[in-house]
């Protein structure tokens, strides 16, 4: 789609990782939580809007970084979900949780602190080719 | 699936509308947004260990509870979810949300006043009514 642009919040909120197919790979700056944000080229603002081949795209996407984070990154529980309350732009979270961090067991929307610790742009290419090695980008 | 269990917390926070192939369609007793919980019977706790069937049995039958928010229930947008910290049964939120409701552009998760107004049990079964009437159980 010629005419997508990233929404300037999700760009202001996170580090760039990667594409498959016609989903942005995109994770979150919070060092809080490992927090993934996967962004598909569409003008559709819910799920179900999507094209089933894009949705199924997306879904097998975010199944494999769900168990990416539970397999080669220790966590515990995922939340994974499409809210879109304040950035309509159709986005999918999908977070890995563990016992021990800062928010748990509370939903980290709504709930990050301002002043937290950031990830680097290193944290993130790092963290990008991990995920080519595990063949989820 | 014999040994199917509802979680306690889930069976007191909601009332049952029904069952769709393997999935338990609950409804939130809480009257500020409709909010749907479907359960489906299995002991996977993530989305991705589910067999790819049932995946799909529950990714669409969200599709069509999410659609029938919007067109039938005048929802502005839609808050989707697989959350499970505190109850780690698999569950899935599909949640209708307005600008007018009390607790926008907030989550939900970890902000339902503890003394808001509930649905009844009328509501739940006319609500129940209106979703066969729409294919939707």
């Amino acid at each position: 789609m010629q005419t997508f642009e990233l929404h300037l919040q999700l760009a202001a909120d996170t580090f760039p990782l990667g594409k498959v197919g016609s989903v942005h790979v995109l994770l979150h700056r919070t060092a809080l939580v490992p927090w993934f944000i996967l962004v598909p080229e569409t003008r559709a603002i819910e799920l179900h809007d999507l094209p089933p081949l894009q949705r199924a795209e997306l879904n097998a996407l975010a199944e494999r970084l769900g168990r990416f984070l539970c397999q080669s990154m220790d966590c515990e529980k995922l939340n994974i979900a499409a809210i879109g309350n304040v950035v309509s732009q159709l986005h999918l979270h999908v977070m890995g949780r563990r016992r021990e961090d800062a928010l748990w067991p509370r939903v980290v929307w709504g709930n990050l602190p301002t002043n937290g610790a950031l990830r680097t742009a290193e944290d993130a290419a790092l963290l990008a080719a991990r995920l080519r090695l595990a063949q989820c980008l």
